[in-house]
């Protein structure tokens, strides 16, 4: 087999045969195909596609790239989500702590932020004392006891995903729904789950634009899923905005505490508990969504979903009294609010621009090796469709060093207005089952 | 600028502007990019298109990645030829001198074969002595004495079209109207020639597989060349059959010279003559093709053609006797005949296929480091649109070592007959002049 033959055929369109996948994936994982050849078929892949059988063969390819991690010895139903990521996204906060409140297992493995969004780890590590690496032994002994754990990936899992990653990224390859849907299902299969939720963002700032490539995108990767005898089912939801009112990661913590206890903003509460609903159904612990709402809203005014939170907390070394007392987390030396510049519906809140103002001022990271300052971020007090007078407080910012005025005037420049009130949007926009 | 955003521009079908042209042909050719961001930007080239100003821009900007030949210090009209290629064209080795005796400075740089393609100088060297190698001096001195010079390249002229090349190759990204026009053209711009004329091939075993996207590419070069002040032409030519009756290096000069003597083939003739023509108007010796017609009849008839080829044998120190007696050229051991398996009219003669055999049995070379044997080859007695008996001699085998049995199947696969006369074809197909 020759490689430039396979590129020929994506270039003219053509069906790649599993062999073809396979030795591509085979061959980049072990660095005998060259990463200008790579480069190549991936732009062709981009412009070409792939269609749904391609597709699954290059998940599963890339799944076999490396290390599969065994979550047999684990009793009960093994429960995994992921997020196509979004700003203010802290729903595997809440979700984990709730769902396995209800008796399944939550056993994930998340990752750090990098460039405008933010990461689990990074959240997670706001509370003093927090331990994100366990071992492997230390991580499955935990979901076997508490039935809820969130790490750092350890292990060699799925080599091939960040060798493709690191050349999309500069090749100009990322945006391909094939790509992305095997490159999320590659990690997600390799972690021995029994099931997989995802949430899948569109809007402004997320990967897929609009409605209908986040369904194709959902549909792709249920396919994947099932084609490895997974359940996997997806919640579609909109990303015009930061999802809750807190960007920051000791923020963010705050308002996921808040939220496990019944008092979260109404978007972050609704979305988990709609994902949720899909978890106990995937985990054969109800029989339909009433059912699961109903459970889910007990285990919250209950307090067992917080004290799921406290749990894990305890267990990954982190310092419980400062979840009770969300005072004793970091916190910063200011707080900056700021005004509306003018009356008016809020017609937009532009969440990747706020991404990037939480990273410069600490909140994230640019460069991989940068550090973090968990203290800092931003709160909202005004969302989509909420009218404010001019002069009203629109949020406050959390900062250590002085703010910039071109800083102050990009953030501003972050909320739109209009005259009239703005048609109300549902946030989750579909729910896809199969 | 980062290259990225390039590359993304094009993937979105955007047109690039001058300066990101430029970037990347500086950042290739000064390693500063990496071969994969070239690699990625080539496929979406070739999927996506360049428009005209794109493509002379791109041209441009090869040309003036390295070195360029200044050829002001000869006196007269400085032509140049360029022929994409194809199998049994030795077009240059009667072109040369033909235009040389009607006064023009032929001045020319070639390669050597590569594949089923034959090379210029490969054949050249099938002439005892003949050095393709000269210093700039020798060559400048040459071209001024005699009008005439087929050398090899020396220097680094447009190292970019070198990277690309090979990068291209090797990624499938060779099949590009705009990229083979601005490598062809980059090159022949780095040559300060007055004139340049183009051969393009279409048809089997060519890059053009069709008179439509011949004369797009034809169009696309003389596009860039009068962007650059220099009168491009071009003949179109159809490639469905091997040019002139022999392949192979040695049995190609001969042909060369027969033709140089008015004994050629019909086909090399006709190509020649009106290539020919179209020389001496851009080199303005004439004022129309009629007048150009008749003095070229008139070098061939009166053999001044003919020393003039002697004359750049004796330049490039070759053995003079090996032309004026074409029996002390390389002689190949054996001559085997193949006979036509059956009666009709031939209706192809699949040139790719000949171009392999004779290279598998030496008169190419797979690797650029293989020898070449300039004895064997292949001579055609039959060509498209003749009737042949069962049992008539094809075409006759020049060869050192025996012939397989499954070598002499696929030679006698790579002739088509029928039982109709072919619908004869004007192998030059369309002039363009502007």
């Amino acid at each position: 087999m020759r490689f430039v033959d396979i590129i020929e055929k994506k270039k003219q369109k053509q069906i790649l045969r599993k062999e073809e996948i396979e030795y591509w994936i085979q061959g980049l994982t072990e660095e005998r195909i060259p990463d200008y050849q790579s480069a190549a078929l991936l732009m062709a892949i981009v412009l070409n596609g792939m269609n749904q059988e391609e597709t699954t063969i290059l998940a599963k390819s890339m799944m076999k790239s490396g290390e599969q991690i065994d979550l047999s010895n684990i009793s009960g139903m093994k429960v995994d989500k992921h997020s196509t990521g979004g700003v203010g996204d802290k729903t595997s906060l809440v979700l984990g702590p709730l769902v396995a409140a209800c008796g399944l297992k939550f056993a994930k493995m998340s990752g750090r932020g990098l460039g405008h969004t933010g990461g689990t780890l990074d959240k997670l590590e706001s509370i003093p004392g927090f331990q994100c690496f366990l071992t492997r032994e230390q991580f499955v002994e935990q979901v076997e006891k508490i039935g809820l754990a969130l790490v750092g990936q350890t292990g060699d899992l799925v080599p091939a995903d960040k060798k493709l990653y690191a050349l999309r990224d500069v090749t100009a390859t990322v945006e391909s729904i094939p790509l992305i849907a095997s490159s999320i299902m590659s990690k997600k299969l390799a972690f021995g789950s029994d099931s997989i939720l995802l949430d899948v963002k569109f809007g402004e700032g997320a990967f897929m634009k609009n409605i209908e490539d986040a369904k194709k995108l959902a549909s792709s990767m249920i396919q994947i899923g099932k084609n490895l005898g997974r359940d996997t089912r997806a919640v579609l939801s909109e990303m015009e905005q930061p999802l809750g009112n807190t960007i920051g990661n000791a923020l963010e913590v705050q308002e996921a505490v808040e939220t496990l206890q019944g008092k979260g903003p109404k978007d972050l509460t609704e979305l988990c508990l709609a994902s949720a609903e899909l978890m106990l159904l995937q985990g054969k612990i109800v029989s339909n969504k009433e059912e699961a709402r109903e459970m889910l809203w007990e285990k919250i005014r209950s307090g067992q979903a917080f004290e799921k939170f406290c749990d894990m907390v305890e267990e990954q070394k982190g310092d419980v009294r400062a979840i009770r007392d969300l005072s004793l987390l970091p916190q910063a030396k200011q707080i900056s609010e700021m005004k509306a510049e003018r009356r008016g519906y809020i017609s937009g809140i532009h969440s990747q621009k706020l991404g990037v103002l939480s990273m410069e001022i600490g909140a994230g990271r640019e460069k991989k090796e940068d550090a973090v300052n968990h203290a800092v971020g931003l709160k909202l007090y005004k969302k989509y469709g909420d009218f404010v007078e001019k002069g009203e407080v629109l949020c406050s910012v959390y900062h250590d060093s002085p703010l910039e005025t071109e800083w102050i005037t990009r953030l501003q420049e972050s909320f739109e207005y209009q005259e009239e009130k703005p048609e109300q949007k549902n946030m989750i926009e579909a729910i896809i089952e199969d």
